[in-house]
């Protein structure tokens, strides 16, 4: 007989650990691959507002660990957790906002910019230039800012950091929508999404450009 | 020697023929739950606006099927698609919505109210009343609205379709925001997500229930 006995029992015992083996690679991969991505994103993340005003000195002046000893509490809050997705930020930092007040919130972004995070800003025309708004001030910074020049708003409330993660919602950054609202954060990093509204971004960056800008449309 | 050769390959086939067709088995069944899940639901979806002014007759009067002759162009749009993604709906519709006038939303809400769908619907009380809402139109039908008593706005813009599906995004169910703002909705069916937004909807829903509403806050 061919081949010898020998033979087909090297096969059967490897085949047999071959089966279990793969199998069971195969499922604790799988496992383990969601898992990792679940603990090191807890993503998505959901967040919900008013929020009741916190102290937030600890995220922007990380060099200076003297404990802040202002009234606030010193307690987690939607706004905070808001600025620590956003100083996750290492490379980029795609912001399209339609109204932009809240005075933390511009921190975090001028935090980010001093760390040379690429920040990019898209405003709207009407509110960039309200009583309060921060826009100026990230423009003074020199963080690039364009804006519409529609009658429609520019309404979009996003961000998108290091190109992987979406930040979008109902919220206005404004210190009366954080703090008197209620509005929605919604914080997710599926591909697909993010990719469609990095494409939307990119497309009113170019329709913005201020070389499109018309100063006397009643001329010609 | 015992077992005898014939065992061994046996053994040997029978778990070579395991190892592949269990690993096989596994891939195409991972493979196909992942295809038929995106062919069926193809979430998540995002829907940009401004978008341009369709027929939305096909949707709203399916029972007539004689093609409409309207001077509208006849084609789909984000408005189509985020109509066609209510219209989906079969036992139940929370509405969480800021400002609520645009006329084809109404009568899709009301299409579905027609159908049995336990519709709910919370509305900001500031603009709920203002010229062309159409709140008090989904009311007179039989649909229960409640509403905030509060200074902040109720600003946010979500649905839920029969518990599974959430529609979010920066727009406000109002025509000129469809027709003329930059505005993104964000369709999805993440199970963790969408019960951050019911829980959410649940709370206000207890909070403005009308036998907690305060008539007369001067008088004690």
């Amino acid at each position: 007989m061919w081949p010898p006995a020998a033979s087909w029992k090297a096969l059967g015992v490897v085949s047999l650990l071959l089966a279990l083996g793969l199998e069971g690679a195969t499922w604790f991969l799988l496992y383990f691959l969601r898992e990792r991505r679940r603990r090191r994103s807890s993503l998505p993340e959901v967040l919900f507002f008013p929020a009741p005003p916190t102290c937030t000195e600890g995220l922007l002046r990380p060099s200076r660990p003297v404990p802040c000893v202002c009234g606030l509490p010193h307690t987690e809050s939607s706004l905070s957790r808001l600025m620590l997705r956003l100083l996750s930020a290492r490379r980029t930092l795609e912001l399209c906002l339609f109204s932009f007040s809240n005075p933390q919130l511009a921190r975090t972004v001028l935090l980010l910019h001093k760390r040379r995070v690429q920040v990019r800003l898209i405003a709207d025309s009407d509110y960039m230039a309200v009583r309060g708004s921060q826009v100026g001030v990230l423009r003074k910074a020199g963080i690039e800012v364009r804006h519409d020049q529609h009658a429609g708003y520019m309404h979009h409330k996003f961000a998108v950091v290091d190109k992987t993660v979406l930040i979008t919602g109902s919220l206005n950054w404004t210190t009366q929508a954080i703090q008197t609202n209620r509005e929605n954060i919604l914080i997710l990093e599926d591909a697909v999404v993010v990719k469609a509204f990095l494409e939307e971004f990119e497309r009113i960056w170019q329709e913005y450009d201020p070389a499109c800008y018309v100063f006397f449309p009643g001329r010609k």
